[in-house]
């Protein structure tokens, strides 16, 4: 096995530096809520996911006939399926579907980290088979906060500090990297309660004052399912 | 008194929102080591400090008879007075004089955030009289963290952290920010050991691997001096 493999974490889409992660597998994290849907959606049976930017292209997509996610800081869109709350993505509705979708940060993430070796999407939910996955890939890694707007938040980065202990603990990653190590010391704090804990995140009371905190629980469980889902010529698809 | 004053803090140069904090008071933090190294000029009766972005510049005021301060990736420039270390900044040296400053981060910065309604310089070496005057300025505030080529660090987080949490306390302050939600926390980490603590940053092996490090423990004690460095029509001169 490779060891030293190097471990980053980024804070915010605004800090990416892509040139020094062509050969990297990017994990794109942004819990509340886009990754853990999309986790919540294969692990529901989804065949795949289609990301898309514009609005336009989302509501093209629904005028073929696909099922579509389409989001707009926080609110389902008029003419989509779904939002982004985890909860909608049920088996009853995906399983074995394509599902086109559109978030409000989601998508240029997954266009910005194009340039990487492999992208995946992280969360709570799929947090051991991600972290035994990246184990196995023989690759450097970047852990890829979403933010918010571009600003640092609070329950990416402990999410990243959970996936981050996993993996420096396998003795395969080394880090440099302060926001790794910042990461790390935050989950520590936040470890014993996640859930009280990031009750002074800005998104919490985002999602508390639209009424869209249901699915905070459910965000930070670990391990609801092991599929990993990753970016292939354009498309999510399910691993494990 | 006006209370329920706006704090917030900025993890990197590019995160930075200027048109957000128009009538804020900036904090420049880069103890690792320009903070230190200017607040440390003025504790030693340094009359003012001009900051230039260029080599160039100051090579220029350097031969008009300014004393001239210049690094670049914490090494003193050949024709240079001082570097970057707060140790050259002696009371021998720089009573009564105007030093020109030039170094790799501070300069941009202090340029960056001078939209804003005053930019201020601050330190461990002192945070207890900077708290205080900013308590008494009814204006909100954004701690600047300085980072490092764009990227967070650690040292100067905690710095923000130990500023966010004499400020928060109080009760002249509230924030919404994650970021100073997690520089306060991770203050709380590093607060029984800083010296310890910062072993981790990246930084605090740069200083090591270039033999720049005699100065740590110093740029992490409390309150060397009362004097707090502010921007005043380009140049900084210090405030008490």
């Amino acid at each position: 096995m490779m060891t030293n493999r190097r471990l980053e974490t980024c804070f915010s889409p605004a800090l990416f530096e892509s040139e020094r992660h062509t050969d990297s597998i990017v994990v794109i994290i942004d819990i509340l809520r886009a990754s853990s849907a999309i986790c919540t959606a294969f692990a529901n049976g989804a065949e795949a996911i289609i990301p898309v930017s514009e609005v336009s292209e989302a509501k093209e997509y629904k005028s073929k006939g696909f099922l579509v996610a389409a989001e707009r800081d926080g609110y389902v869109l008029d003419f989509a399926d779904f939002g982004n709350s985890p909860f909608n993505f049920t088996r009853e509705k995906v399983e074995g579907k394509t599902i086109v979708y559109s978030t409000t940060n989601g998508t240029g993430l997954l266009n910005l980290t194009s340039g990487s070796f492999q992208t995946a999407v992280g969360s709570f939910l799929n947090i051991s088979s991600l972290t035994s996955w990246l184990m196995s890939q023989e690759r450097d890694v970047l852990l890829m906060c979403a933010g918010w707007k571009n600003r640092f938040n609070i329950e990416d980065t402990i999410c990243a500090g959970a996936i981050a202990e996993l993996l420096l603990n396998s003795g395969l990653f080394t880090t440099v990297c302060d926001s790794t190590y910042a990461a790390i010391d935050l989950w520590s704090i936040a470890k014993p309660d996640a859930v009280a804990y990031i009750e002074k995140a800005a998104q919490r009371t985002r999602l508390r004052d639209k009424k869209l905190d249901d699915c905070i629980e459910f965000c930070l469980m670990p391990d609801f399912t092991v599929i990993i889902p990753v970016m292939k010529e354009g498309v999510l698809v399910g691993i494990s």
